[in-house]
């Protein structure tokens, strides 16, 4: 029986959700893998929209606990880090001690993107060392791709964290860094 | 032994870190619970950032795997939704099936947030239903305070997610939400 992987990813929110996420599942299948694919088996069947949301929770609570990995999408999502569903499987995942592969299309490190995107460049050094922005937050630096929970969780597990750039239009279409991490999980697991 | 509550939030990262945090733990205590801090064992002692960083996320987990419970502050951070970090542990005490509380500084639905202060407004109905922003991301409306996985992460497990209104000066240090959550931790296992 071929080995579950959990595909973790912010792709659900695309105009083109099905179509990307039915290429991860053909993509995960040619490696041998078998996808296990959130929101697949949740129905809106007339509930209430809390109800509904509780129900696609417990779903993919449920296809986390049947897989025997994860490989999740970080790229960032509206804003500096990465989509926080995806985050959570990834903490689920990680905690559940199953395998953990993550990939990025936003190559630069966390530090960077907050310097540059959130704080338009105007760091200022702490008084206790490091440096925080101007509104007195600091900001991480430790060469990861975003907080170190997530870097520290994947990489601690035997996992990775690629990231790549992309062309901006297939920031959240593009496959090519989670092709990667199907590559080193085919050649981890099988 | 008193039961530990591991105390996840972005309360690391402001000027006042050690204050605030302070503050938690001797509340932590007040409400006969011990508390578990991250960072608390970790010094840099000259490693390199990412040693360093690898190093703070171990003993994070460490502490997480030896505590009882955990409240996490799930107030937006550099964005729409919480810290990431925070998230991650979230993710990763629910998988551990621990006790989990929640609280929030900022009370509007997630979707309300997305819509003002990411899309200022600018929302469009999806051809499959629902509402998507001008970048066709949809945006997910199921009257919860963040991410469905979160809010149904912390509900099924009998838990609950605190918001308040706080003056926006004290957005990260009210601690009023997280008092909240030990009266109903120690209503649930005291």
């Amino acid at each position: 029986m071929a080995l579950k992987i959990y595909l973790a990813g912010p792709e659900v929110f695309l105009p083109e959700a099905r179509a990307v996420i039915a290429e991860k599942k053909l993509l995960c299948s040619r490696y041998g893998f078998e996808p296990m694919a959130p929101g697949d088996l949740v129905k809106r069947d007339g509930l209430d929209p809390f109800t509904h949301g509780m129900k696609i929770s417990a779903a993919n609570e449920g296809l986390m606990m049947a897989s025997d990995a994860v490989i999740a999408n970080l790229t960032p999502f509206r804003g500096v880090s990465a989509d926080v569903g995806t985050v959570y499987e990834l903490g689920f995942m990680c905690a559940l001690g199953r395998s953990v592969w993550a990939f990025s299309n936003e190559p630069r490190d966390y530090f960077d993107r907050v310097r540059d995107d959130f704080y338009q460049g105007e760091l200022v050094p702490r008084p206790t060392g490091g440096m925080a922005g101007p509104d007195g937050l600091s900001v991480e630096n430790h060469g990861m791709g975003d907080n170190l929970m997530l870097d520290g969780g994947i990489l601690a597990r035997g996992g990775a964290f690629v990231r790549r750039d992309v062309p901006r239009e297939r920031l959240y279409s593009d496959l090519g860094g989670f092709e990667e991490c199907l590559k080193l999980a085919a050649a981890a697991l099988l």
